[in-house]
């Protein structure tokens, strides 16, 4: 059986698991407190991050680490549902903006806000720093603002077709999101592709994830928000 | 022509000349002052961040940017001098690798001991802090305790060919080394292994780069260091 040790609201590993559910691969979750750095989850990813995905293919248990790297790995496996386009341009600028996303975005953004109200205090690296979350919130404007460009020009972000970088942006928002740290109503064009990917099956088990002591925000599970 | 807009000591940038390198593409160097943020650069790359290639595929240009992605570009449009392996499994060991380097290792070392000295206070971010660059020499010691593991299993790192990984470590330490921040002596296995890196042609181009204010070290240089 498939497994993936995740953190509910870590980007990375809810963008494998998005990735997993469009492709139709079963997984079994496994809630990794990567703050306790147990010795049996170093020696999978000496890392010591989420998400590790143990799966087997053709038969062989395989350890699997780095969030991109596994995406790279599921469409080389599991090619039948594609999240790269076929041309060698587009899905060159597919996997920038998944960098993107993952590398600046998360550092401007997703760590200000996310990472400081949830792992940051497990982690021993002291409370909330209020600097910091307002830093985090006035970043995702312009990061918004390019996104809404960007969405302008396809039916999907950079490209016709779904794609990984739809998929991990919407990963980084919906973490956002369970916080009310996203403002819809500025950018129609972002919640109209978010509305479409939400309504996908691959999200549902995205939205019921609960995290203790962390405040939901009321809309996050609505479909029509 | 191939274009690469570039910075001497961005272990980023340094990691796509080696692989242009490996890959026999020639290529012309634009050296970019990021902190200038020039607006025709960010028309470039949004995310205001050297390396960015521009690239002749078939007769047309097209620009690419975030290190990993030019990476897997080139693969996928030059295969004829692999970097990746063809098994699935091994193919995800080296991305694994190569996010790691460019992923943790960059936060915890290369961050905070070269950009702290060349690209920090360009960027007004400050002076180097003292504090950040005794972390970052700490830090470096059990990575190359874990590189060193690796480098017993395999004759590269992570496989029994070049790939990847190798000139992305490379490129990470080749910075640290231009300031002498390597214990080499320390790490037989992983001086082996540099010195075979280094004394390829992909590398001369890299050993002749000169940064104005970094003192470089004697030995960056020699091919028996």
């Amino acid at each position: 059986m498939r497994t993936l040790f995740h953190y509910p609201l870590c980007p990375f590993s809810r963008k494998v698991r998005l990735v997993l559910g469009e492709k139709k691969l079963d997984v079994s979750l496994e809630n990794e407190p990567i703050w306790k750095k147990r010795e049996e989850f170093l020696d999978l990813n000496p890392a010591g991050q989420v998400p590790v995905l143990i799966d087997d293919y053709q038969g062989h248990p395989f350890c699997l680490s780095e969030s991109q790297a596994i995406l790279d790995y599921l469409e080389e496996a599991y090619p039948e549902t594609a999240l790269l386009p076929k041309n060698i341009q587009e899905r060159a600028e597919i996997r920038r903006l998944c960098h993107y996303v993952d590398g600046k975005f998360y550092q401007d953004v997703t760590k200000k806000v996310v990472y400081e109200k949830t792992l940051k205090r497990l982690m021993g690296e002291g409370g909330p720093d209020s600097k910091s979350l307002r830093e985090g919130t006035l970043n995702l404007l312009p990061y918004l603002d390019y996104f809404s460009w960007t969405l302008e020009k396809h039916h999907w972000l950079g490209s016709e077709t779904l794609s990984f970088a739809d998929l991990t942006l919407a990963a980084h928002l919906s973490c956002l999101d369970y916080m009310g740290n996203v403002p819809w109503e500025k950018y129609p064009e972002i919640k109209e592709w978010y509305m479409r990917l939400k309504s996908r099956p691959s999200f549902q088990a995205l939205l019921s994830d609960t995290i203790a002591g962390i405040v939901l925000s009321p809309t996050y599970r609505d479909l029509d928000f």
